[in-house]
């Protein structure tokens, strides 16, 4: 009998864990989800995985993913791992590589500067101790980095030799990421990616958003009960920061 | 003929191109680098290589590196294509997913969150636009990451069965890439990680530091005109931000 697939993320957000969980669930892949458990079980549970176990070092944060005797951390690392198992990595192992590269970029552009952008100056304090920060920071950010994030990804999808996804023709896991990106970015600035959908400059994104969605698994799976709502995590919505582009 | 090396990355500072070069000196490989060019054809290289080739999507920003026809972006990317050709990734594919886990979350915590804390509030903007942001960020940085961070590593470096390396006794690039970022964290925050130093809480981080920095071909690497100075980069030494945790 083949090792089950085991997600270990906090409950109450979709978090980074959504990524992981997006492409499980686009594959029809059985899997557990520490998520399913009550928020102070589930939070104890993932805090005794955080220790090492034999071969494998300490983890830094959750998302963690188990399967046989490899414990696995970091999101990306966890989806290159998962990719090729999944069918969701491109043909081959230079498709593997591109794949990755851009999870990656959308992760480090769309997630981690968005998560940044509530909390400039430490992740350690409350988000209204750094408020005025806060603001500035999204002003910039909307200014100058949302534009050149979403044009990226428009050359990215422009560049194919026919089809709408990131390889073309072939659906892969970076466009699950890129979905869950744009997604919270719409929830976190909804302003600003109206702005940005209605000048026309980016319609192979947005349409990606809505190809994405209308996925069957995908569909099914946000229609679910398992699918979380965006809430304290790193797509937050705070009316001071969600601001037009000038 | 095996296809060349060819690491593409702008000249000037280390940057993210340096864990790449560490990696490719610790196993004697040879390599061309765009580095050794005058600045400006250098970053006039550089950039015509953004643009996509065929079976390539677009790429973000350099670090690039090409081998064959996969040209391939993302510094841990990179480092997790060239770690097991070069065998610097461990025994196995569950050490190769290890040692990645491990370089992603050093460049996520001791590169980008260093990068960042000169320019809490835009990329875009001069240090000088944000000076006071990034003062209080360091101040910060320095009291609850930094511990964070170096704990972090200090258990990493225990939890193995003899051997002074993050997998034990088989040395990876996930030291290279530890090395690199203590390296530039000493060249970015001297009195602070002096303290940290002197605490006597991460002997086996510091000792890695130093262990690494002796291996032969890094030793000869460090030592020759290839290695470049610490300017403007990830990280950058301004006084007001070099303070003592409290």
């Amino acid at each position: 009998m083949a090792a089950p697939y085991e997600l270990i993320y906090y409950v109450g957000v979709p978090g980074r864990g959504e990524h992981i969980r997006l492409a499980l669930e686009e594959a029809g892949a059985e899997y557990t989800d520490t998520a399913s458990l009550p928020m102070d079980k589930c939070r104890e549970f993932v805090t005794s995985y955080l220790t090492p176990g034999p071969g494998n070092p300490p983890y830094y944060a959750p998302p963690l993913f188990k399967h046989g005797d490899l414990v696995i951390s970091q999101t990306s690392n966890i989806l290159m791992y998962l990719g090729s198992k999944l069918g969701l990595a491109g043909a081959n192992q230079n498709d593997e590589y591109r794949v990755n590269a851009l999870a990656l970029t959308a992760l480090d552009g769309l997630s981690n500067e968005v998560h940044d952008s509530h909390h400039p100056i430490a992740v350690e304090l409350y988000y209204e101790d750094q408020r005025e920060e806060s603001k500035r920071r999204c002003q910039e950010w909307i200014k100058t980095r949302l534009p050149k994030h979403l044009g990226y990804w428009e050359r990215a999808l422009a560049s194919d030799e026919g089809g709408n996804w990131l390889l073309g023709k072939t659906f892969t896991y970076a466009d699950l990421v890129l979905f869950q990106c744009l997604d919270g970015c719409k929830f976190a600035f909804p302003k600003a990616m109206s702005q940005a959908k209605e000048s026309g400059k980016y319609n192979r994104v947005f349409r990606l958003w809505e190809d994405v969605k209308a996925r069957p698994n995908v569909a099914a799976y946000l229609a679910s009960e398992k699918r979380q709502k965006y809430d304290w995590g790193i797509y937050r919505y705070y009316p001071d920061n969600d601001v037009l582009a000038e």
